[in-house]
């Protein structure tokens, strides 16, 4: 055979550097992974989703329709749900709340994925925070897609460079291409920061702005996957809320992190026409989210459990992350700079410059030695040709490992970074 | 704004026909629907998932591990008990029948997609059978993919079409673009054929044969969506077990029509390298099948609750299908032709070709008036320059509308058909 059967888009697929991550900790039960963005196993709402299940099939009214398929774009009662959640969250009103917004998805996910479909072809432009979540990452590289990294302050994206980067696409002739700003705004994956609504309104801003150059809407697409996992510090109002946002955001959010990751349930607030276009695209991918599961959820909130075990949830995590916080104290040199985590999953830590923490790094090679794994920081920069990726951070998870193994894995990044003469 | 934001694939993707379809029959409930390909409400198993569920929830080593993200590939007992059934029904033997081969997906209808997206560029062609599944021709239109549609005998496709579409393709230097042949091979949807074994030998040798032209290996897709639902007759093995199948056949299954269509778990056996690369692909989509949504399956299939389950259900078709083929015969004029169904969900019904049976047909509408509905034949033909489609004929399920009103909507379309002076 002289070529390969493949499409471009499967000559381009690689395989992502976590699932060797990921498979390097299943061979090796004995790793620490503080890399995984796996949930708190033992906090699990085995219960709640039993009990759940139990009322909807053992009524005659509910129990075959969930077993039956549903809408394509979702359960009529979760999307309403999911409607009244984030108006009530953000403490506003207006069209993008409305229920006929919702898109129900299996896991946020597959909607980040469809919206990459709807709006970028091969060569267009996506503005993300710098670092960011990998796995986005990874849809762009797959699909050819081209990022721009924006800077990220403490509360959230550095909007001078946000300007600055589109004036140079205007510049440049590419501002067609760009199709839209992508913030990971609560918690971070990776690196913890929130982003404050003012820079949300600012982003907002400079999009409308240049839109007039690029000659269509550019996108905010806001992932809010981490927002209920908050356990300090106040909810900011998403992008949805502010001024001009109702048809330029689209706001995702899963109810699979804080209710349990084996149900597979994400979903979004999208404007028309877009709705439209990726419910389509949708359609040909499946056949609607599993009923049965939207079902479990649509029950869990509506009884309340779905809103109790968010609060145990929360006091689980704050606890885990202090235990984390409280070992980063003791263990690592002064010299990393890290803060503690207000939500979401994850402590970011940077090392002095010269600390390099990539998969080939001796620093990697060490703690691998030591049996503790994290996810090196380089992983979670786009691929831009304006700069090299930093490649001395660390994103260290404290959702999955226990705490003991949170404490004793700090302790060992602590020895290592020692050993390497951080101070 | 002068241009669309949206991707050629968002320009490019349309409402699908039976969207309009499924849309009249919601807002009209009056009316009887003998076009939707829903399953049967009342033999959902309700009791089996439930028993199924409590099991998984209540014991500490399923309960908390069914809702945590699992492999990326699928549960691995779900894998199993996969290759093992496919193995048993084909009563053959071979590394096609690895457990390794396996991917578990959100319905088999992700599958489709993803293979779309693995092997074909737009432009790339696919052949298939004529008529075929609708929704497969709407993920070609959507990814600009070619089809060229091959004739149905009452036993599969046409050998002899085949090898003339393949030797054409060869002349015009397209062979390259071709990338695979797409069939349903059990109980067709829309025609009820299921296809011999000498039929899938026989394609299989012509795409090897045109392979060379090609200078890439051409797939067999074998679609096996239905295949569980056989009420008469014998199963037929898969291409999997024909010689030369175990590089180039990819089979897909569904475990959501035979067990419950809420329930959305789909499968494939997959060669490699071909598996490696939808498995990448479908990391950027997402997570991985709902854990819990395959516990329920591998429960249900180790216990032998899924097994009785296909039992009541191949009798509740078989009857289904017995008061279809009844209503037809006492009310159809002789000279519109069709078969008797052995299995799967439809009835094909070709009228004479000079009554057309389309969306604006005049016989479309009457039977609108008679609140009855029915997938008009040309929704199943593919868009290829070779050809007109063919507008005479109708897809009638038995799956989801009551026998009553199977008989009643059967005996409404007899008597259109009777006033457009069908004999």
């Amino acid at each position: 055979m002289k070529s390969s059967p493949l499409s471009q888009l499967g000559r381009r697929i690689t395989e992502p550097p976590i699932a060797w991550l990921m498979k390097r900790s299943l061979d090796h039960p004995q790793l620490i992974s503080l890399a995984a963005g796996f949930t708190d196993n033992p906090s699990l709402p085995v219960e709640e989703a039993r009990a759940s299940l139990d009322e909807v099939l053992s009524s005659p009214q509910t129990g075959q329709p969930a077993l039956q398929y549903g809408p394509s774009a979702g359960d009529g009662r979760l999307r309403r749900l999911t409607a009244e959640r984030a108006q009530r969250q953000d403490q506003a009103d207006g069209p993008q709340y409305a229920t006929d917004r919702v898109l129900i998805t299996h896991g946020s996910q597959q909607l980040l994925y469809l919206l990459c479909e709807a709006l970028c072809d091969a060569g267009d432009i996506v503005l993300l925070e710098d670092p960011t979540y990998f796995v986005f990452l990874g849809i762009a590289q797959s699909r050819a897609i081209q990022c721009r990294g924006v800077r990220l302050a403490e509360d959230g994206i550095d909007l001078a460079q946000l300007e600055a980067t589109l004036e140079t696409l205007k510049r440049s002739g590419e501002l067609p291409r760009v199709k839209m700003l992508y913030l990971v705004t609560y918690y971070q994956n990776p690196t913890g920061i929130t982003t404050a609504l003012e820079k949300k309104a600012g982003a907002l801003a400079l999009l409308k702005h240049y839109e007039r150059a690029a000659g269509h809407p550019i996108y905010l697409l806001e992932d809010a996957a981490y927002r209920e996992l908050r356990f300090a510090g106040a909810d900011v109002h998403s992008a949805l809320a502010v001024k001009g946002g109702k048809d330029r955001v689209i706001y995702t959010g899963t109810y699979s992190k804080p209710f349990a990751t084996g149900v597979r349930v994400g979903y979004g607030l999208l404007p028309e026409p877009l709705y439209t276009v990726v419910l389509r695209i949708r359609g040909n991918h499946d056949f609607g989210t599993s009923n049965l599961l939207q079902q479990i959820l649509a029950q869990a909130i509506d009884t309340g459990r779905y809103e109790k075990h968010l609060g145990v949830l929360q006091k689980r995590y704050a606890q885990k992350a202090a235990v984390m916080a409280d070992a980063i104290g003791k263990n690592f040199p002064a010299g990393v700079e890290w803060r503690p985590p207000q939500g979401g999953l994850y402590v970011w830590a940077r090392a002095p410059q010269s600390v390099r923490t990539g998969i080939k790094s001796r620093f990697f090679q060490k703690a691998m030695r030591q049996d503790v794994l994290y996810v090196p920081g380089e992983l979670c920069y786009a691929d831009d040709p304006r700069r090299a990726k930093p490649n001395h951070e660390m994103r260290l998870s404290f959702g999955g490992a226990k705490e003991a193994d949170i404490q004793e894995g700090i302790a060992r990044l602590g020895r290592v970074l020692r050993e390497m003469r951080v101070k």
